[in-house]
């Protein structure tokens, strides 16, 4: 066991402040890593603020992050993916139970036994895990990735969840050229959604309600931006997506998406809006549409997709700050007062 | 032009009664079907009510039916798939515009200019088409079906309807040999739904809130019953369905069913409920589940549809009546009192 720095919070109405924790020692198969990037995500704020308390209910002192990317400084006996000096970098799980249908497949995120970043049991040294708002993270090899080289690595560590949620669905409904995808909302999610369905060659449509944001969309790669709230702007497109990925969180009117599908079209959430959605049958009978959801994605596939970011030199666009600007950032993401995506410089925790 | 024997309603509160109406002559490609048989589908109960009226406003005097089977009786000088004497089937559409996407697909059902077998506008004759509550019809061969020679003949007109509506999601979505499937609500479409994926050859489990329903399950070809109001009984599956066919029109808890699902599991709407169902998304985004909807099947697929059912002899279970007591059926129809479809004996109508 050793002690790191971390910045956590202490109750639900805490701020995040400075905090010595414990990890533990590589084992044979961990890799301890120094961290240099940890994205922020709205699962972070979530967390520490208590309000999943219903399905996922937090455990205090809570230090999130689960959007790491650092270097290898310590490996363990059995380890043979990295050495010292490695690049690499953890998302959103850091163990599973390896043995089940779902892990054999691999689609650890839905194990039932899997082990998130932060706020799961820690069954090394008791309590909960601690996440990437940290100076060093030690995790089994296996749910560590290599990350490519030519990447810049502020505005990769967001791709370990931001990046893999977006790029998971589009693979699995076969996002390419010719295809015809819609993705719904500019923010985290969406922007990097933009960027993935550009790069996999489709013809990409952003929905945003904010004219304000459609340079910014046609720069991140889209070929056309309508605004929704626009009527008619929306019914030139009846009918004809073969697949559009909603990124919001907030209720929205999923039935004006529904009804731009395509015959066999779907539509996937990534997003988890707190209300149930209005869904007619009808908008679903009709061109034989799907409505349908995903998170995340497995190892293989977060190792597929930073693979393909650094073929393409893909990255998140991101606005780097010091870990002291955590609780100021937090209350900007609530605003959407980010583009796109905070990455902390995590060498700011020695100061 | 000739007279033909009908039964009508003559205004959204009038019963059904004896009419004649005009039908038109056998064109080149025109057959004349005398029909035998004509299902009672609950579409048809709406229509004469002007239930739809918001979507589909009914025109009167209307004649309803889509479930049809009788006798080619004359074939006009371009017909190649039919000869007087012929057995011969149609369903709920008559025409389509044969050259869009969809009808180049396969997919008449969602031809922007599809015409349905009633109260669509009628080219020919003026006014709006007329269904199978008569005599007989005059129909374009295409759109006329082969019936195979093995088959009763009362319970096969419930296939144009019941029948293709449930077999093609079930083949659309892969239910064959080691896959687990569901049907919610045993009804003229579920009992279909049964029948179809046990011959099939899947696992399959009836969702039905009647306990007393269980034993019919059970002899129709399911291997499990769930009453879906016990909680224990429900949640035993949770996770475990590769498909689930949902034949409900009226509003219900759509959640309780996605959780059933495994990954990639897509439950289908075949039933229509009025009011938007409540859709929560954690429900989809957990195993990666689809919510999805599908209408009646193309011409080509009602074909084979109507070939699998000569092969495994299958048929819908009908209470065959006479025209007379069809007012009568409506009411026990709204009742769910009839197992699984009412089947008019359309000789009923020269009395």
């Amino acid at each position: 066991m050793y002690n790191a720095k971390a910045y956590s919070a202490a109750t639900a109405t805490s701020s995040l402040a400075p905090a010595t924790i414990s990890r533990r020692d590589p084992l044979e198969h961990d890799v301890r890593i120094d961290i240099l990037f940890s994205g922020i995500c709205h699962s972070d704020l979530h967390t520490v603020r208590n309000e999943w308390k219903s399905v996922m209910p937090t455990t205090y002192p809570c230090v999130p992050g689960h959007e790491i990317v650092g270097r290898v400084t310590v490996v363990g006996s059995g380890v043979t993916k990295f050495k010292p000096g490695d690049l690499a970098a953890v998302g959103c799980m850091v163990d599973s139970d390896r043995t089940c249908r779902e892990c054999a497949d691999g689609f650890e995120q839905f194990c039932p036994n899997g082990v998130f970043t932060y706020n799961s049991p820690d069954k090394h040294l008791g309590g909960v895990t601690y996440g990437g708002y940290s100076d060093s993270i030690v995790v089994d090899e296996r749910f560590a990735l290599r990350v490519p080289a030519n990447l810049d690595l502020a505005g990769t560590a967001p791709l370990l969840c931001a990046g893999i949620t977006t790029y998971s669905p589009m693979r699995h409904w076969g996002v390419s050229k010719g295809k015809k995808i819609g993705v719904v909302g500019l923010g985290g999610l969406g922007h990097m959604a933009v960027k993935f369905a550009h790069a996999l060659g489709a013809h990409v449509v952003v929905f945003t309600t904010s004219p304000n944001k459609k340079d910014d969309a046609l720069r991140l790669g889209a070929d056309e931006v309508v605004v929704s709230r626009q009527a008619n702007e929306m019914s030139k497109h009846t009918g004809s997506f073969d697949f559009i990925l909603d990124a919001v969180s907030a209720d929205h009117d999923i039935d004006a998406y529904l009804s731009l599908l395509s015959r066999d079209g779907t539509l996937t959430l990534v997003g988890a809006p707190e209300k149930p959605l209005a869904v007619r049958a009808f908008s679903l009978l009709m061109g034989r549409r799907s409505l349908s959801g995903s998170i995340i994605g497995g190892i293989a596939e977060t190792q597929e997709m930073l693979d393909f970011c650094g073929t393409h030199n893909l990255t998140s666009d991101v606005e780097v700050i010091p870990i002291q600007k955590v609780n100021e950032a937090y209350d900007r993401l609530l605003k959407s007062d980010v583009k796109y995506r905070f990455s902390i410089d995590m060498a700011s925790i020695k100061a």
